[in-house]
């Protein structure tokens, strides 16, 4: 049977027709008056998706890329840095420090528990004499589908000077982050996500404390060199070749996400969620994280007793033409994942639950059909 | 919240991405050998379509083009001609014929009925002298959702030399229509249904039997004159100037349809119906036409008892972005329609049955919610 493609991964994600359209127009001299316009309009543009007064850099690069240049940036080796990590992403930002000679102490959580500000908060009262410089933080843990509480552990650094980074590649635009309110010194974040185009650019905004930082930090860079991206920006440019398509796209991205309006598209993706998580339930499914700390953006689902996650995956794929996520490192094939994050409507919800209803039937775990649309049409009329 | 279209009338169809990307592609010289290579590929892939070794005939036109260049190629002001109706379509072809000054006899059937081929051949055994010249005959009524038996009303001429013209916009490539087997002299169709290419171009396909009338035919014509086609079709060219853009889009969309097979796309058509008319049923809707007789290609379905058509089309609209088709003439405000036709996959019905819930729900009505979801499924997981 013919299938139209969902890609219900946490990104890329979809992109939406408006801005295939737009990207679809010839080069233009990234050193000229008609890119410049364009690239000073994304600018205003990202500072308001940031929520921030700072200028937002752009890289060339995966939103790893962006965690890179937000470490380089602000770091020197040796330097202590707390690395609060519930899942890959967190490890990956950790990781990323440590390998560019960072004195790491990592915070784990339990995967598929949030970081706990009060742990936090007891960690930097110990720390009388000011030693760590930095705490990394994850928004939304991409690898468990758990949001962190980045106000709540912004707020715990208290009175201590240690820095707060905060990786936000599939919680910018799809989650409220408040980087100047919340007394945020770096964001990073990627295009594929809830930028809602093709991957290919990072970007990282740091506040006037980062800069200060910025200014000593002895790691080693020049593609991530925020200070040429930041020179460069005053004119209108990049220090070097930007990906003009995207920034076509991302210029109407930023309109789309802007028309329907940024406190709307958060409630979107509660409300995408909610629909999700209220379907599994009805079908016995449970969620790896607990409702207090659901990611808005990111499902994480354990597989049903006896039934390989990785099947489920397959079939959905193969059968109905739905593509899902697995899990990663510990969990690989005990989760699935499901993305709703960027471009996702309700209806992508409800097709999601149908035919993931179908495979479970398929794989032999007893579903009543239809259950699992119910639960989420409800979550649907409510609204 | 965001929407999601589902373009779900039966024509203009949604286009598949890959066809929208054929079509955007610079103009070429309709005169030129590009186009002719282009041309005489997609005349060989229409013949194939039409199931015929005549020639396909393109006229840029809507469906309603092809259905005025049927009469005015093949009849003379004057000539008898049985227009068997089962709605709007069938009315709309007799329309036509009278206009040019056909003696023009309907033969008419109840709306949501089918043609009967009884009557038809017992009409034609009264018609001693010959003097019926051609039958008019619509296959799928897309104001009903009734399929005709094409097969079984071409028999019931029998030995009669009248010429059977048939209507096929709606039907053609989306159900099994065997011209040459058939015995089929005319066959017209449109771009914007099953050939899943927008509007915009009008087909006609005649046999040996057609372009000997053809030759008779005294009804005025320049655009529409069969002659000047088929010549330039000879030359790989349009007599004059074609559509370009659609030629790009119908290249790829044959090879969309070949790639799926063609009986693999009736069959599809078919489960689509069945999945749409359990999940109605379960819902305690009735469709217009009964299922020995129900449109592989749109359903009409009464709306439920004080439930304006138009106040569903109207919800399912705005708050789900489902766009149905509603009622015609008669059946105005009191059905809708659900075109399922062309580039449609079982998601489609699964979303479209699980926000018909909610809105009936929503003005009224008592509905289990998943109720129709679960009956469509269970058609999807036979298949």
């Amino acid at each position: 049977m013919l299938q139209k493609p969902y890609l219900m991964v946490p990104g890329p994600t979809a992109v939406p027709e408006r801005v295939l359209q737009a990207m679809h127009r010839p080069m233009i001299n990234h050193r000229g008056p008609q890119y410049e316009a364009m690239f000073k309009e994304i600018s205003a543009g990202l500072k308001r998706l940031f929520q921030t007064e700072s200028d937002v850099l752009a890289f060339p690069s995966a939103g790893t890329g962006a965690l890179e240049a937000a470490v380089v940036n602000m770091l020197s080796p040796g330097d202590l840095v707390l690395a609060v990590s519930t899942g890959v992403f967190g490890d990956r930002f950790a990781e990323i420090a440590a390998r560019y000679g960072a004195n790491v102490e990592k915070m784990d959580f339990a995967w598929g528990t949030a970081a706990d500000p009060v742990r936090l908060a007891e960690r930097l009262a110990q720390d009388e004499n000011h030693a760590i410089k930095a705490i990394l933080l994850t928004h939304n843990e991409t690898s468990t589908g758990v949001m962190n509480d980045i106000e709540a552990l912004a707020k715990a650094r208290g009175g201590h000077p240690a820095l707060i980074m905060v990786d936000a590649v599939s919680s910018l635009a799809a989650m409220d982050l408040r980087m100047d309110a919340w007394g945020i010194d770096l964001v990073a974040t990627g295009s594929q996500k809830a930028l809602m185009i093709p991957p290919g650019l990072g970007f990282i905004a740091m506040n006037e404390r980062a800069w200060a930082a910025q200014a000593e930090a002895k790691m080693p860079k020049f593609y991530w060199d925020a200070q040429a991206v930041k020179k460069s920006l005053a004119k209108g440019q990049n220090p070097y070749t930007p990906p003009v398509s995207l920034f076509f796209g991302l210029t109407e991205a930023i309109k789309c996400i802007e028309e329907e309006g940024l406190a709307n598209v958060f409630t979107r993706h509660r409300r995408l969620r909610d629909m999700l998580r209220q379907g599994l339930q009805a079908l016995g499914l449970e969620p790896l994280a607990a409702s207090d700390v659901a990611s808005p953006a990111v499902t994480a689902v354990k597989a049903p007793e006896g039934i390989e996650a990785k099947k489920i995956q397959k079939l959905m794929r193969e059968k109905y033409g739905i593509t899902l996520a697995g899990g990663q490192k510990q969990l690989e094939n005990k989760i699935f994942r499901v993305g709703h994050v960027g471009y996702v409507a309700a209806t992508d919800i409800l097709v999601t639950l149908a035919t993931l209803e179908m495979a479970l039937s398929e794989l032999g775990m007893a579903v009543e059909l239809g259950s699992g649309v119910r639960a989420a049409q409800k979550v649907m009329m409510e609204g």
